[in-house]
Parts: structure tokens; C-alpha cells; sequence
């Protein structure tokens, strides 16, 4: 048995896709203003990195539809990387215009559900990585391509999705000219074994071009998931408000990790992520509001912070923290 | 940074404490014959370690008077172990003369908690321990004493907790003729780092003698706080079906984690528990009706296993899985 605590990462980002992977699979639209309080807001709080939409037809996801003005407001926060999920040229080309600082194109490992969301095969993906590549580069544009694998542990549709196509798609994203890669559990099917296996693979193969884990709570792992990926020095992963999102599989089921409990979590850890979170849990109670219906997740916002969290939090949060919590 | 694998155990043991610090903690008082139902449930679905009740004055607990009846019943079922709660050698006697095969002494590392739960020090409850063994061994009885040292990663009333004094009060409780020890988080302060940390020295420290983790959810880290402790090669978790119990200081928050959860994860993981999960989700359907007006707490329930459970599943469970799931 190994029992040395293997090195954490002594500092961590929180990437919020609330405003996309969030907000694009529930019902309510919320209006633009109410987009850009929520992005003000999470910024105050400090988040550094926001996944602000995709830029996809209106018709297919008008709840994304304002993404182009979300992407200029977020470009006149201060020190914020503003990220857009592009599916295929013509939204890089939106995104390479609106001046994204990332946009990530989502690849699918299971091939079943590549054909069914994105009507393409996993290499015709990659494909199109290579011509956003030229594309990107032909501009003159900074905006950096990541590839985000999806459904890399297994998949409602196809079931089981081998760990060798998942980094054999990887590696192929990267020679296809992806400045990033990640790796996502679309469907809520990784567990903490599962995850360090494969993480640590992909570590291995793409090095600092490794950029962050996606996690669906959708069977209560996905905290657990995260600890796993700390373990082989993962230090970006996606996170929802509230955990929003849902699962289209599965009614009622909980989206991505809830961005206040991975905070509190990585917080306790002494792992710093900049985030005030009593700041987070006042906007998740705004936005709770006006999401009244919705069904929303996370534990945190309940119980509070503990006694001894202020204590223990890095030294750039204590302070804020020990003011609100006398 | 150490990306190999620790080497997690092939086998972990779910102790379901539902019917003890589940029960003890909500208002609803369940019938007799519906906690020897859940008990006979709950053995169906292959548990074989079962917390049935607390030996404590039916004035204090009215929820679990019928402690010795189910102890009885409990002694009937072939292969349960079955343990039961005291505060005392008052308890102690009354678990000796029901048989138990374990009794476990809760004492509260932190000094605040203890004198405001138990009315004694924290040392004192090590005398007592000491009283509960020689009259163990006076009485020839076989029962197992776990000494549990509860409040371990922080407390709602004292604050910090030093993991120092942690483990001198579990050495104590060796030193008194504990059989076992375990650690409870009691408040659901603890995080995986802590976890990892204080786990490893206890195992270090007592060995084979080094029994459970007992983790609250309140903060939602509840499974990520058993694969860090699996992680250090403790194999042995409490657990409440549907997460009941929550915490008296938190409305609403979660008890323990949830037994289906946490035989998911393990399940998934390739770790044997034994346990039959679509047997257990039923007869958390059941209960969940008998508890109307509960909050309960869980996620696997909704969302139902993953279609490529049984593939990864333990053998001994495989086969019965993909009987239920064609």
C-alpha cells in the first residue's frame, strides 16, 4: 500500500460553464442582462476563467443565442480569460472575431454519440480541428483550440468507450494543432478509479498541453472524480453554479459539479483558486431566483462554511472569509 | 508528483448505520416490524454488517427503544454481523447480554463536544472504555468494542480539532482494551487532504485494530473523503440508505453518505462489497415511502447504473446486475 499523499497542486482554476453547458440544458432563457450580471458577478467573486457560450446556430440553442455580446462584455473584465465552445469553422470563425481568448471544440470519443449530437465521426472532428487550426493562424488571431474529449468514460448510447481511442483521439487533436486538450465525463459515468487511470495517461501524453477535467455529478462521483484527477496534478476543471445543467439522460439528475462546492473543497485543501465563496453563495442565490423551477444542485449552500474553514483556506481567501464569518 | 496508482482494496465492507444514526436523528419513529423489514431488506441485498440500534434510555431515544428486539432479530439472519451503539457500561451490558457481535463507544475528540453530547471528557470515556472491556472479559462474551473517536476533523462548537489529540485519544482507547477503532466526521468538516492525512497515521499507528471511516456528507465530500481513505487501505465505511440523518446544525444538509452511492462507487471501482444495488435501490424506494416528509439525500437513485456497470462491476455482483439490466 502507497500511503504518501502524492502532491496536490498548491493552486487550481475553476473554469465556470454555467452560461453554456449550464444554461444550454434546462428550459428557462435568461435575458442578456440578467447573463451579464451573472459574469460580472462571478468575476467579482473571482473567477479568472468563464466559458461565456457557443457559437452555434440561434435555432438550434437560442438560449446561446447572445454569445457575441457576452463575449465583448467579458472582454472588458479585467484579467478575465474568456472562453466560447465552438462546433465547427464557421463558430471558430465567430469566436477568432469576437476575440475569445479559448474556444473549445468538442469532440466525442464515443462514436454513437458523435454521429447523434454532432453529426460527425470522432477523425472528421479532428478534421475540422486542423482546418480551425489553418484558420486561426491564417488571422493572425491569439485565440488558443482546445479539444475537448467527451463521453471518455463510457456513453448512454454506445456503452462501453475504450480508454485507447480516448487518448489515441487526443493525440490526434493535438497533431491536428490543438494548443489544449481535455477530457470530459459527459455522461456521469467515471469513477476516482477510472479517472486517475486515464488522467494519468493523458498527463503523460500531452503534458502542460493538458488543460482540464469535466465532470457530470450525475451519480454523485464527481467531487471524488476531481480528487483523483488532483492526485496526478490536474489543476483546471469545468464547474456550474449550482451545478445546473442536467442530464438528458437521466430527469432530474445533476449537471457539472457545483462550482461552490468544488471551491469549498479545493479551499479546505489548501488549494488556492482565488474564489471568495461567500461572494459565490450570495450570486448562487441570485441566480437561484431567476431560475425559480429549474432543478438545482449542490450541498454547500445549505450547511454553510465550517467553523474552521477560514483557518485552513489559502491565505489570499482567509482574510475575506474570517471578515464575513466573525 | 506520484501518478501510480495506490493500490485501492478488492474488498470494502458497507456498515449500514442507517437504522441507528439515521434513524436517531430524524423525527419520524419507524415501527418495529418496518425496521426488522429494512433488516431483513437489507441482508437480502447481500449487507452483512448492520449498526441496528443504540443501547441508550428509551427517554433519551424513543426512536430506537426496540434496540434489543432487532439485536435478536438481527442474530437470526445467517452471516450478519451485528453491531449496536453505547454510551456507557450501562449499554455495554445490555449489548453482552443481546449477543452483539460488536459494540461501538462514540467519544468525541473534541473536548467541547463531548461534555455538550456525552456529558463526560473525552478521557473519561476512555475509562470508560476500560470498565466496558473487563466486563466484557468478566462475562466471557465475545462482543467486539470499537472505541469510535468522533468530532475528528473539527467540531461546530469548539472549532479546530488537532489531529494530534485525535490520535492520543485512539491510542487511549487501545491502550483502555478497545478491540477496534474508528474515526468519525462527525460535522462533515473534512476533505480528502485531511482525510488522506490523519487516515494514514491512524492505520499506521493501530494496524489491523484500525476499523471504519465514518463520513458525513454535509458538504457534499462525502465520497470523495472514502476514496481518499481507501486510498490509505481502510476498506470499511458507514453508510445510511437515502443519506438520512442529517446534521443537527444544518437543516436540511445530509447525513451520512448514502449507502447506494457509496455501493456504486465501490462497485464501479472493482471493489466487492457484496452488495446487490438494484436490490438496495428497491428497498430505498421502501423506506423512502415510510419516511414521508424526510429530507433524503442520494443521487444513484435517480439517475439509475450506468449501462456499463455491469461489465466493470466485481463478479460475485455481475451476474445479478445484468440479470436486472438487460
Amino acid at each position: 500500500m502507497n500511503t504518501d499523499s502524492p502532491r496536490l497542486p498548491r493552486a487550481a482554476v475553476i473554469r465556470e460553464v454555467g452560461l453554456r453547458d449550464g444554461l444550454q440544458s434546462i428550459a428557462t432563457i435568461l435575458s442578456t442582462e440578467r447573463k451579464r450580471e451573472w459574469l460580472r458577478a462571478a468575476h467579482a467573486a473571482g473567477q479568472r476563467e468563464i466559458e461565456v457560450g457557443s457559437f452555434v446556430p440561434a435555432r438550434l440553442l437560442p438560449q446561446l443565442a447572445d454569445t457575441a455580446e457576452l463575449l465583448a462584455d467579458a472582454k472588458g473584465l479585467p484579467g478575465l480569460f474568456a472562453s466560447v465552445l465552438v462546433p465547427n469553422l464557421r463558430g471558430a470563425e465567430s469566436a477568432i472575431a469576437g476575440g475569445a481568448d479559448l474556444m473549445i471544440v468538442p469532440l466525442s470519443a464515443s462514436h454513437a454519440h458523435s454521429l447523434a449530437n454532432l453529426r460527425k465521426t470522432p477523425d472528421e472532428v479532428v478534421a475540422e480541428v486542423a482546418r480551425i487550426r489553418a484558420a486561426r493562424d491564417a488571422a493572425g488571431s491569439k485565440t488558443l483550440i482546445e479539444g475537448g474529449v467527451g463521453t471518455a468514460f463510457g456513453c448512454t448510447l454506445q456503452g462501453e468507450v475504450d480508454p485507447a481511442e480516448v487518448l489515441r483521439l487526443m493525440q490526434a487533436l493535438l497533431d491536428a494543432g490543438a494548443d489544449r486538450v481535455s477530457l470530459a465525463d459527459t455522461v456521469g459515468y467515471a469513477d476516482p478509479a477510472m479517472v486517475r487511470s486515464l488522467f494519468a495517461q493523458a498527463v503523460k501524453i500531452a503534458g502542460d498541453r493538458f488543460w482540464c477535467g469535466h465532470f457530470h455529478d450525475t451519480r454523485g462521483l464527481g467531487l471524488a472524480n476531481v480528487h483523483a484527477a488532483l492526485e496526478v496534478g490536474v489543476a483546471r476543471f469545468d464547474a456550474c453554479l449550482a451545478g445546473i445543467g442536467g442530464c438528458p439522460h437521466a430527469p432530474g439528475a445533476s449537471g457539472n459539479v457545483a462550482t461552490e462546492d468544488l471551491a469549498y473543497m479545493l479551499g479546505s485543501m489548501r488549494i488556492d483558486t482565488g474564489i471568495d465563496i461567500a461572494q459565490l453563495l450570495a450570486l448562487r442565490q441570485r441566480v437561484a431566483g431567476w431560475l425559480a423551477g429549474e432543478t438545482l444542485h449542490g450541498t454547500l449552500w445549505r450547511a454553510g462554511l465550517p467553523r474552521t474553514f477560514a483557518a485552513r483556506a489559502p491565505s489570499s481567501l482567509a482574510a475575506s472569509v474570517s471578515r464575513r464569518n466573525p
